[in-house]
């Protein structure tokens, strides 16, 4: 059994900003040497999802505009009250989710044909962390 | 350690549409000989979910009726510019989640006594693919 | 490879409860013996989720009041027809998520600095289940 780990830093130019990092999780897998496993990705930040979607910039238009709509950053939140302002970015990350799982497959990620992993900032324009775990033979 | 994975085929009937995948997954798990470890089931598709929750038809009705409030079909999207119409697909499939992670007992996926796996389409009527990996011991 | 399972029975004073776990969590991960692995949590139940977020009285309370607004308990569920009363618990479970996946790493589960894990509670004053399950080497 291997077990690989590896951290990526990351710091947006935007307080609410999506990256693409599909070809670092890629990079680990290969790193890894795991021939045939998962990995799972995660931020290690409760303002921050990984999730997988369409590489499209116009879905990502629609999730700020839709993440909005589900919780407005000016939301009387009761967060604020012991002096925090980002009350929205905790759930944003809810409604995206904090992790995935993907298969490994012939030392290489096993992703549809579509799939893209993105990493979502809700609070940004700081150093924040991304786990990346793979695990199989 | 044993890795096992199975890729499943569906088509559903309708654009929107449920599936009960349960047993599928169970079959792949006895197939995988794995007798203690975890099983992954994910769509390999961006317009698709694969979720838990209760084999009842109404709640089935439930989703259909919520997701449309939550997110529109006929929202302005704007991943419609470049020629797309299943900007709504892309947002419920991240309302649901994309994939599930469960325990594998004794040979046996290890459920709670309601939960039940399915597979959730929003853009249906054509082929797409499901992905299983059970690993374990 | 070791796999460790462990179940936890927790019966909320409230139907709907929020319960901080990731002591728990971290004890199963120190029994299990794994150095370096994954940690699965996830309710054996569908009106219940686990999740990680911030470990903070207001988040919890704007939690509540979200998803009353997303999905209020009052609606007009078609769950309800066969004579359930919970229909609002598996809308809130879908929008939460089932389960996480954590890192285990030198022993000890690997939380970035402010995750912390949870159980969200939507139908309880009863007892329900909890599974951890815990691979590595």
């Amino acid at each position: 059994m291997v077990v690989y780990s590896k951290k990526l830093t990351v710091n947006t130019k935007e307080r609410i900003d999506f990256l693409r990092i599909t070809d670092e999780v890629k990079k680990a897998v290969k790193e890894s040497g795991v021939q045939d496993g998962i990995v799972l990705v995660n931020p290690m930040h409760i303002t921050a999802s990984i999730f997988i979607n369409d590489n499209e910039k116009g879905l990502i238009e629609d999730f700020k505009i839709w993440f909005e709509k589900l919780a407005p950053k000016n939301f009387n939140s009761n967060h604020h009250k012991p002096g925090e302002d980002k009350g929205y970015s905790h759930l944003w990350r809810t409604i995206l989710g904090r992790e995935v799982v993907v298969s490994v497959q012939n030392f290489e990620l096993e992703l549809g044909p579509w799939e893209e992993i993105f990493y979502g900032e809700f609070d940004g324009k700081r150093n924040k962390k991304i786990l990346i775990k793979v695990l199989g033979e």
